[in-house]
């Protein structure tokens, strides 16, 4: 295990992963990664108990995780200890369609974050958040737009959770059958699937002569919204 | 309200959309619709007072939800009762850069459907599911495959959940900003992103003379995936 050597999240019976262990990974690196090369997640929290699963934008500082509030903002108002939520990305990158039923599946590039999430209060903080919710994926945008309104500020919640436990579980093999299944007369094949670009819908509103920004070159239409998405958090945290 | 003339989801403090209530809907059709679209699904269970956000292939069949069972299966076996769970499907449509840093946002499509979760224990529903799981994404294909044995059939664990509360929620306006901030010389713009296919890779262990299935044709090189998952949804269920 090469990985025990490289700094990583603690594994206990909250994260391990359990089915298909092969394919799982603690590690920062695999495991900051996976979330640096995404936009969107999915957040679930515990409500009255049931588990409220839901889709959000969101970043990465650090080993500190952030996103927009949304509905949540009520319940985590004012408890300091934290709620216990888990962050869920997935890369879906292919279907796969193999010789048997059996042997069906899917590559993926998954990670799940636990942690506490808690209300981003501090002014400054929040401040600094609001700013990075944006220049995270368009590092300087926000110095080119209006400046943000004190109400804006009150009626937007982050919520920050600082992970505790991770883990990422990724299937990269494409067709796999069993060995004697190869003899048979039947077609089988990786579909490969990726979340990918257009081309920019410029403001059909913009003033006349308001070009676009050189900045935002990274996004263009037919590249993979990861790469985009990975680089610019390289711009926005270039020592991490 | 046209929506109360059609059937739809009760509404209760559970599923009605809170934030941007504007934005919600809980009609058959609609919630249907976005899930039918829809391959990949992240669900969440609650597991020693912990959220666990999964994300797993999924199908519909009338107002059930099935999936593979994974690492929930010891969770779920023997509970008669069931285990309150939420499945969540996020249609990512588009990135939103506006003139200040408040109305950035995203267009997407996304559903949360809430229900008690439970093993398909019964063997005759349990090997129509297993069929299901395949064919609902590539009809006809298990009569193509060879048979499932009796130990993959054991090996492999399917869950329903009857959905009993469910909402969707889509926002698809891109730039919106506020009246007087179309003065400034700022540009905004939509930023489109689909998941779309790739051209399908051959198991490169095929026998000669095994060619592609006509069955298969709908997953094609750059089409969308939602397209062709929504369409055999309906080869699948004809009658739905």
């Amino acid at each position: 295990m090469t990985e025990s050597a490289t700094p990583a999240y603690p594994v206990d019976a909250l994260n391990r992963v359990k089915r298909r262990a092969d394919r799982g990974h603690y590690d920062h690196e695999t495991v900051h990664q996976l979330l640096d090369a995404a936009a969107l997640c999915h957040v679930s929290y515990v409500v009255d108990g049931w588990p409220l699963c839901t889709p959000t934008l969101f970043w990465r500082e650090g080993s500190t995780l952030y996103w927009h509030g949304s509905n949540s903002s009520r319940m985590l108002r004012g408890l300091s200890e934290g709620e216990p939520a888990c962050l869920a990305v997935t890369h879906f990158d292919s279907l796969v369609l193999a010789r048997c039923a059996f042997n069906h599946s899917a590559d993926y590039r998954s990670v799940m974050a636990f942690g506490h999430a808690r209300l981003v209060e501090d002014a400054t903080e929040k401040a600094r958040a609001l700013t990075m919710m944006v220049d995270r994926f368009f590092p300087g945008r926000t110095a080119q737009l209006r400046p943000t309104t004190e109400q804006e500020i009150n009626a937007t919640t982050v919520v920050y959770m600082p992970i505790e436990r991770a883990s990422a579980k990724v299937r990269a093999r494409g067709v796999v059958d069993d060995d004697e299944d190869y003899a048979l007369p039947v077609y089988a094949e990786r579909l490969p699937v990726r979340l990918v670009m257009g081309a920019p819908e410029p403001c059909p509103r913009l003033l006349p002569g308001v070009a676009r920004p050189a900045n935002l070159a990274d996004y263009r239409d037919a590249r993979p919204l990861e790469e985009a998405v990975a680089a610019m958090h390289h711009l926005a945290y270039p020592t991490d």
